[in-house]
């Protein structure tokens, strides 16, 4: 078989500050060999996400790291992906995967690693499979129905509001019954959380004073915090928290280099005074139960309840302004890359 | 009827620093009549905890305040009491409660405040009902059986493990089978977790590095953190929790005046790593499900497989040893005061 030619990006430089199109590198190659144990993709969509910065690395003298990506590798990347050759003891010619790959055309490997590969489930278009039944999808769902629990009427707030795992979090919300507050960085995005999400109230961070709003917009307290932020609202929102209170942590390690570490919410204690409940979810250890977000959300989808909202940018060139995007909090909802026009979607 | 006499502790000035007995003053008088809604209890036993130095305020400058007793009130206490009078619509005289009252011999009490009244269970002796169901007890079987869950085989480490709470949920995590780790202020307290609890560390806070000796006793991490304490052993334990650990925050509200914050834990972004969990435990509002705490704790007790670590000091005029004993850290277990030779015991 004649070599397959493989465009990719590669991680040139750390990041110190923005993300910026310098930080990679185009590359044109041909895929390697597999091994035992590997399997080769053809990469459809790909998804961005804080944790992609972390294995970036910094090179900010405050937090320098080497991340996990060397100068010179393709830059990682959660891809859905159809395999094309295998040698793997799963995963199948002809299988639609989610999982680990990078910014290229193909996709060596072994089903491990940041992102464990797992199948698409029948009957899931590959830009809901990349987006609702992806991890932040998963994070969603499971932080909502299992962590958060609204019941109708309760006060649910949220950081991040408007980006993957917030957008989604949001309406799984809403269909509890829940009242939902959204905090988000920008006008856009609060403009998506009162229109096209119908939240209750939306709280513009960069603009407004989010303790004063907090108390205006639920002067009794809250039930649930659902934290995708990692920033201080957290402390706020404990300060906050009424009796049988929950707060979902989602997520927000990865916005942190290891070497620096946010405060503690130093209102803590407060969980004490309401019975109330932090809970950390990990969206890739929920990847087992895929099966109950698709057989809850599939029929949302379906009738148009639960609408995703996706930011989907079209071709691998485009790659690193999808990164860029994410971390300048322009995306709407999940950023999204399509490789191109011919690929398939829903 | 003659006016019963009766012999109480006033609250004389609130502590500044440790708690001695020149913070209370001795004082007879007789009882007031009763109002409607009120009962008049003979109060039989006392117990001690740190909610009563909450509620004396402060006299420290840097945290001071109020609290809710006034000077030349009597100091507030939990108590177990036989109910002599009732004008209380739900207790009636003959009636054996746990509830709030007072350093005295006979309490005017409504039933509401910082200790809501119900009452002492049948077939419960007084000294089992003032501690292993009173509001330690609550603490104790509520935290370990609702929120810890310890299984088989896991490590459970506990903070003020030989106190009130602790040595309650000790006994409990061991029933359960999980292996325990105690942590202790006193070579005294050490001993007792080692020789009757049989516990598979003991950690002396004040004379050993308590993160060293975490790191000794469970290399490979803990799976429940029981914290009775609210100091900064809770961000030792969080760094070290393991997939699926939870934490246990117990009560420690009350050692803090609401003016100063204790720090918040700066690694609590762990949660999110290992799916973990911190929930708080409020006692008092467990009272409404005291029924499955005495169905599950009597037979253990009847059998002698859960054996209460008591600290009983004895008469009206010893009241204010108990309260500098527990600063003091000198009680082992739960530190109570019957009122004479006469008051019924086990």
């Amino acid at each position: 078989m004649p070599d397959r030619a493989n465009r990719r990006w590669l991680l040139a430089k750390r990041p110190r500050g923005d993300i910026t199109e310098a930080n990679f590198e185009w590359n044109e190659t041909t895929v390697p060999s597999l091994e035992d144990g590997q399997y080769l993709a053809r990469n459809l969509w790909f998804a961005y996400g804080p944790t992609q910065r972390l294995l970036m690395g910094s090179a900010d003298p405050a937090d320098a790291n080497e991340g996990s990506t060397k100068i010179g590798e393709t830059m990682p990347a959660f891809a859905i992906s159809e395999i094309v050759e295998s040698r793997h003891p799963v995963f199948k010619v002809g299988d639609v995967v989610h999982g680990g790959a990078g910014w290229e055309d193909y996709s060596v490997a072994d089903g491990t690693g940041f992102a464990p590969t797992y199948r698409v489930p029948e009957g899931v278009p590959p830009d809901w499979a990349i987006g609702v039944f992806g991890l932040t999808g998963l994070a969603a769902y499971f932080g909502v129905s299992e962590i958060a629990k609204p019941k109708p009427g309760e006060i649910f707030v949220i950081s991040g509001a408007a980006g993957g795992v917030g957008s989604l979090a949001v309406q799984l919300a809403k269909i509890r019954g829940a009242r939902v507050i959204g905090i988000a960085g920008s006008v856009a995005k609060c403009d998506w959380l009162v229109r096209a999400a119908g939240v209750e109230g939306a709280i513009n961070y960069h603009t407004e004073d989010v303790a004063k709003r907090l108390t205006e917009l639920c002067p009794d307290g809250l039930d649930i915090f659902f934290d995708n932020d990692g920033g201080p609202t957290l402390d706020l929102a404990i300060q906050r928290l009424r009796q049988g209170g929950r707060i979902v942590l989602c997520g927000a390690t990865s916005l942190y280099p290891a070497t620096e570490l946010p405060p503690g919410p130093s209102h803590y204690l407060q969980l004490v005074m309401v019975n109330g409940r932090m809970e950390g979810l990990l969206a890739r250890d929920y990847i087992p139960r895929l099966s109950e977000a698709v057989d809850a959300m599939l029929p949302l989808l379906r009738s148009g309840r639960l609408k995703p909202a996706d930011d989907v940018l079209v071709g691998l060139r485009n790659a690193p302004q999808g990164l860029i995007r994410l971390y300048a909090g322009q995306n709407i909802g999940r950023q999204l890359l399509r490789m191109d026009d011919n690929t398939p979607a829903a």
